[in-house]
C-alpha cells in the first residue's frame, strides 16, 4: 500500500494531442474550418466578414416589408403608402444603431455582445436578461428565417404550399446535421450566397428603378394576389395601427448586432475592420430596404399569405417564372437558410459564455461529441421545429414572438455602454479602473459617446415597448413570460453551483486527510465463465479482502457455481445469498448494506461488477445492467465505489 | 499485492437476508401474500382455487353472448335465435376441453401450461409458438376485459359513454400500480368478487327462469335499444355468418386453461384438487352460458354498442336502475377487472419461464425493483393501453384479435398431450422414458387418453381456423403476423445467448491465467476540491502508478489546478492535456488511447472518475457525467476498467 511519505515526483507534464472538432460530412460540404474565437490565427478579411455576419441582417428585408404591409392593409389599400415613411423611420433607427455599435466595437475588441457588455457595466441581472433574450431570439431566428425561406419557394411553386411545414422541418434537419458535424463559420462558403443575394437584390432594384424612370414599370393586377385577411374588419389608420406596422418592419434590423459579437474573427486591426464592415453592412441593408419598399409601393405589392412581396416585385420587374425571377427567389431562400445557420453558431457560443459564469449547465462550455455544443444544437433545432409545427411555418404568425428579444438586448447593450461612458467621464485623464472585465479609461469624448449610446438605448427601448404592446395579444406575451422564467432558472442554477463550491471548498479543509485504510472488495457473480473470472482477477489485484457473492435463485445454477468455484475460484471467499422469491437486486443490496453497516472506520468498499459488452448495442437489452442498477442504489452512500469490469466474447 | 499462492479459505457462506417482494399499497388493499410457485407451503383450497382461477373464464360470458348476437343481427332479428344452437356447440367444446385438461392436470402436477407441455412433447418451435400466442393473448385479455367492464358501467350510466377510453385507461393504471407494488394472487380477496359474481348471475338466471315459467318474464322493447349496425347491409344467414358468430362466442372459453398453469397453488393431493376445481368451474361456466343465452333469447336481447346484453337481461328481469340491476352490473364489472388482473400474474410468469430457456431477455426471470416482473408488467400495461386507445375501448372491435392465441395454445397443448400418450403406448409396462422434463411411463389407458386429447386438439384447431378466416379482415391478420414475428425474435435472442455461452465457456480454457501484472490508474480532474481529492486518495490506494489528468480549456482554471496541486496533490504525477478547441472528451480519450497503445503486456488500466452526486436528481443535468461518457467510449476496449468515485457536499 502506498503511504503518504512515499511521494512521487511533482511534475506538470503538458500534453497536446492533435484533436480538432469533428468534421465529417460538413467538412465535405463547407470546406475547411474557420474557427473564430478558438483559432485566432485564422482571421478573415472585411469582404469575407461581411458575408459571414451579414446574412442574418440582410435576409430580414425578405419578410420585414411584408410585415409592414400586412398590418397596413387592415386600413385598406390606400394605407399601404404609409410603408414609405415607416421604412424611412426604420432606416433612421438603423443609422443610430450603427453609430452605437461602432462605439461598442471599438471599446470591446474582444467581442462585445449584449451579455458581455451588460455583465461588465450593468451587473448580473441585466446580463442574464440580455442572455435570455438572445437565446430566445436565436431560436426564433431559425423558425422565422426558415419559414420565410419556404415562403419564397412556395411563392414560385404554389403546388408546394401544402408541404410547407414538411419542407421547413427538412431544412431545419439539414442545417442541424451539418452543424452537429462540427462546422463553424466557414467564410468562403458563406460568401457565395450572401454576395449572390446582394447582387440579385441590387440588380432587381436597379432594373426596377430603370423601368420606373423610363415609365415601363408594371403594376400588380389586383386580382392576381390573394390578399391576406386576418379576420379583422376594416379599421381606421390609427396611430396604433401605424405603430403596429412599424414594429413588424423593425424585424428588418435583427442581426445588426452580429458583427459586435464576432470581432475576434477579423484580421488586425480588428476593431477598425469590424467597424468598417458594420458600416458597409448597414449601408447595404438601408439601400435594400428603402429601394425595395419604394419599388413595392410603386408596383402596388399586396400582402398575401400565398405570395411574398419579393416574389411580387420580381415577377413585375422581370416576368413571372422567368430565370431572373427564379434566381432572385432562389438567392433569397438561400440567404434565409444561411441566416438560420448563424443561430447555430451563436446559440451554443452564448450558452457557453453563460455556462462559463455558472448560470447554465457547465458542460455547455465544452465542445465535442455527446457534449455541450451538440446538446445546444439539438435544443435549438428541437424548439425551432416545434415552433414551426405550431405556427404552421407562417412567418407572419411567428413575428409577434420575434424581435422583442433582439430589441431588449439592444437596449441593455446600449444602456450598458452609456453607463460605461458616464463612469469614464468621472475618471481623470490617465486614470483607469477595472472592476472586472474590460478596464475602463478616461475618454475625452465620453459625453458625445454617452449621448449616442444613450439615444440608441432609448430608441430601441421604445421599439421594444411598442412591439410588446402592439403585438401582445398575437403572441408577444409568450416571450414576455419566457424571458423572466429563463432568468429565474439561470439564478437557481447559479445558486446550486455556489452551494456546491462552498461545500467542497478546500479553504477550511485543514490537513490533507490520511489515505483510506482497509479496502474491501465485493464481486457479484451470477455464473462462472471467462468474463466473470476476469472481474475476479481484477478484484484480487485491488485488495486482499475479496468476497464473491452469488445470488441463488436457481438451485441448479448455484450448484454449478459452487462446483466451478473449487477449480476457478482461486481460493477467494464465496458467499451464497439465498433468494427464494427470485429477487436479484434486493438480496444483493441487503447483503451489501449489511457489510456497510458493520464496516470499520476508514474502510472503503468497492463493488466490482462483471459487465458483458455485446458486439452490437441492441443486445444490451438482453443483459442485466447490474452495475448501473447498483450505481443508482449505492452511489449516494459515502465510501462505496462501483466498478464495471467489462468483458466480451474473446 | 496478492499472489496466486496466497490463497484464502474456500468456504461457501450461505446468507439468507429477509427480503420479500415489496408490498406497500397493494398489501394494504389485497392483504397478505399468497405466493404460488414461489412459496409452496402456502397452498389454497379448492374453494379459494376456484375463485383465484375462474375469474378469467367466468367473466368471458359477459361479452361472449354479445359477440354472437352482434354477428347474427347482420341477417336480421330473426337470425338471433341461432344463438341457442351456437351456445350448445360451445358448451360441447367446453366439455371436451375440460376432459382434455383433466388429463393434462394429472400428468403435469407441477403445472402444465401450453409452453411446458409443448416443450416436453413437441419440441422447441411449437413451444415458442404456444409461448408467443399466450403472451399476445394475455395482453388482449387485459384490453378486452377492461373494455367490457367499462361497457357494463356505461350501460348503467350512459352519461359516462364519452369518458369510456379514459375510464378504461384509469382502470389499467390502477391494476398496474397495484401489481407493480408486488401483489400476486391473493386468494381470499379474489374470492369476494368471484363468488359475488357467481351469486348474482345464478340469482339472475334463477329469477329469470322463474319469471319465464310463471309467464311474467318481460321482453326488450325494440325501440329501447340502439341496435348495433356495422355498416354491412342485411345478409342471408349463410354458414359463414353462423361460423363467424360461433367464433365470437368461442371467446367464452378463454381462461379455461388457467387452472392447468397453477396446479402448484393447490393443497395436496394437488392434481386431484385442481382437477375437481376445473370440473366445478366448467360446470358453472356451462350453466351460466346456457342459462344466460336462453334468457337473452327469450327476452329478445338486441346487440348494441351502447348497452351490453347483461344490462338488457338485468333490466328486464329486475327493473332498470333497481338495486339488483346495479348489483349485477357492478359484480360483472368487478370480475372483469379481476380477469384483467390475472394477466398481470400470468404474463410475467410465462415470460420468466421463456426467459429461463434463454428465448427472452434473461433478466425477466428475476423479480424486484427495476427488473423483470416490473418491466413485464409495464410492457403489458403499455401495450394494452395502446390497444384500448386505438380501438376506443370497444370490446367488439378488439375481439377479432383475441382468442386466436388462446385457441392456438389449446391446440398445441392438446396436440402435445396426444403425442405424449402415443409415445407412452410404445413403451412396455414398467418401462419409463425421459428425454427431458416430465418422465414418461407406460399408461394402459393411453389409447382413450390419446383419443380425447387428440379430439381436443382437432376441435380447437378447427375453431382457430374458423376464427382466423371469419375474423381475418377485422383484425385477426394482425395477430397472425405478430405470432410468427415473436417466434423469430425468440429464436434470434436464443442464438445470441448460445454464441455468448460458447464464447465464454471455461471448457477449453486450460490453466487459470495468472493475475494481471501492472496496474496503472488514471484520474481525470477538472478542478481540485474535497470531492476530487477523495477520488485521488482512492486511486492511490489502488496502485502506486497514478496519473492525474487535467484537460486544460481555460488557462485561469489550469493555473488554479496547478497551484492547488502543490499543496493537495500528495506528490502524484499531474498531466495537463491542452485543449485549445475547448473540447473535453476528445483530448482525454486521445491521451488515454495513447497510453493504451503503449502499454505493457498484462497491464491493466483503471480510470478513476470523481462523480458528483447531487442531493436532488434534477441537478444531475448540471453536472457532466464524465464516467458515463468514458464508459460508453472505452468499455469496448479490453483491459480498461472505469470506476466512479462518488462525492457529495459533506
Amino acid at each position: 500500500m502506498l503511504t503518504p511519505d512515499n511521494k512521487q515526483s511533482t511534475s506538470f507534464i503538458r500534453h497536446a494531442p492533435e484533436v480538432e472538432p469533428k468534421r465529417g460530412l460538413g467538412h465535405l460540404i463547407f470546406g475547411r474550418h474557420l474557427a473564430t474565437a478558438d483559432a485566432p490565427h485564422q482571421t478573415i478579411s472585411k469582404k469575407v466578414g461581411l458575408a459571414v455576419f451579414a446574412s442574418d441582417a440582410l435576409s430580414s428585408s425578405a419578410y420585414a416589408i411584408d410585415e409592414i404591409l400586412i398590418v397596413l392593409i387592415l386600413a385598406g389599400t390606400a394605407a399601404l403608402s404609409v410603408s414609405l415613411p415607416i421604412a424611412l423611420t426604420i432606416i433612421g433607427l438603423l443609422i443610430l444603431l450603427t453609430i452605437s455599435y461602432e462605439q461598442t466595437i471599438h471599446t470591446y475588441p474582444g467581442g462585445g455582445g449584449a451579455y458581455i457588455v451588460a455583465r461588465d457595466n450593468l451587473g448580473e441581472t441585466p446580463a442574464l436578461i440580455a442572455g435570455a433574450s438572445l437565446l430566445v431570439d436565436y431560436i426564433l431566428t431559425v423558425a422565422v428565417s426558415i419559414s420565410s425561406g419556404v415562403a419564397q419557394i412556395t411563392s414560385a411553386f404554389p403546388g408546394l404550399l401544402e408541404w410547407r411545414v414538411v419542407i421547413a422541418l427538412a431544412l431545419v434537419a439539414f442545417i442541424t446535421i451539418i452543424n452537429l458535424r462540427g462546422v463553424k463559420e466557414s467564410g468562403n462558403i458563406f460568401a457565395v450566397p450572401t454576395y449572390f443575394f446582394l447582387g440579385m437584390t441590387l440588380l432587381t432594384i436597379g432594373v426596377g428603378f430603370f423601368q420606373y424612370f423610363t415609365g415601363t414599370l408594371g403594376v400588380i393586377e389586383p386580382g392576381s394576389v390573394e390578399v391576406a385577411h386576418s379576420g379583422e374588419t376594416l379599421q381606421a389608420l390609427t396611430l396604433f395601427l401605424i405603430l403596429r406596422a412599424f414594429s413588424g418592419g423593425c424585424t428588418a434590423l435583427t442581426g445588426v448586432e452580429a458583427i459586435s459579437n464576432g470581432i475576434m474573427a477579423f484580421k488586425e486591426p480588428r476593431s477598425r475592420n469590424a467597424g468598417i464592415t458594420l458600416i458597409w453592412m448597414s449601408t447595404i441593408l438601408g439601400v435594400n430596404l428603402l429601394g425595395l419598399t419604394y419599388l413595392a409601393h410603386q408596383i402596388g405589392v399586396l400582402p398575401s399569405h400565398l405570395e411574398t412581396g419579393f416574389s411580387q416585385i420580381a415577377r413585375v420587374v422581370y416576368s413571372p417564372g422567368s430565370p431572373l425571377y427564379l434566381t432572385l427567389l432562389g438567392s433569397t431562400t438561400l440567404i434565409l437558410i444561411m441566416a438560420a445557420n448563424t443561430s447555430y453558431a451563436d446559440f451554443p457560443r452564448l450558452a457557453a459564455l453563460v455556462a462559463g459564469d455558472a448560470f447554465m449547465p457547465r458542460q455547455l462550455q465544452y465542445r465535442g461529441r455527446r457534449l455541450a455544443f451538440s446538446n445546444g444544437i439539438m435544443m435549438l433545432a428541437g424548439i425551432a421545429s416545434i415552433l414551426i409545427i405550431i405556427f404552421r411555418a407562417q412567418t407572419n404568425a411567428l413575428i409577434p414572438l420575434y424581435a422583442i428579444g433582439v430589441y431588449l438586448s439592444f437596449t441593455i447593450s446600449q444602456g450598458g455602454m452609456a453607463v460605461r461612458w458616464f463612469r469614464s467621464g468621472r475618471l481623470k485623464l490617465g486614470e483607469s479602473f477595472q472592476k472586472h472585465g474590460m478596464p475602463l479609461h478616461f475618454d475625452p469624448k465620453w459625453k458625445s459617446k454617452m449621448f449616442m449610446n444613450g439615444l440608441g438605448a432609448v430608441a430601441t427601448a421604445i421599439v421594444m415597448l411598442v412591439f410588446s404592446i402592439t403585438k401582445f395579444k398575437e403572441g408577444a406575451w409568450i416571450v414576455l413570460l419566457l424571458i423572466p422564467a429563463l432568468v429565474t432558472l439561470f439564478m437557481l442554477i447559479h445558486r446550486h453551483y455556489r452551494t456546491m463550491a462552498t461545500g467542497l471548498s478546500l479553504e477550511r479543509y485543514g490537513e490533507p486527510p490520511p489515505y483510506m485504510g482497509r479496502h474491501r472488495v465485493i464481486v457479484p457473480l451470477s455464473s462462472i465463465h471467462q468474463g466473470t473470472l476476469a472481474a475476479l482477477r481484477y478484484a484480487r489485484m485491488l485488495s486482499d479482502d475479496v468476497t464473491a457473492v452469488h445470488v441463488s435463485m436457481d438451485p441448479t445454477e448455484t450448484e454449478k457455481v459452487q462446483k466451478k468455484w473449487l477449480t476457478w475460484g482461486g481460493g477467494t471467499r464465496l458467499v451464497i445469498v439465498e433468494s427464494p422469491f427470485r429477487l436479484f437486486l434486493e438480496p444483493l443490496l441487503a447483503y451489501i448494506e449489511g457489510i456497510l453497516s458493520n464496516r470499520q472506520p476508514n474502510e472503503t468498499i468497492t463493488i466490482v461488477v462483471p459487465q458483458f459488452i455485446p458486439s452490437k448495442k441492441v443486445f444490451n437489452a438482453l443483459h442485466m445492467q447490474t452495475a448501473d442498477m447498483l450505481r443508482k442504489e449505492l452511489l449516494s452512500k459515502p465510501g462505496v465505489v462501483i466498478t464495471d469490469v467489462p468483458y466480451q466474447i474473446p
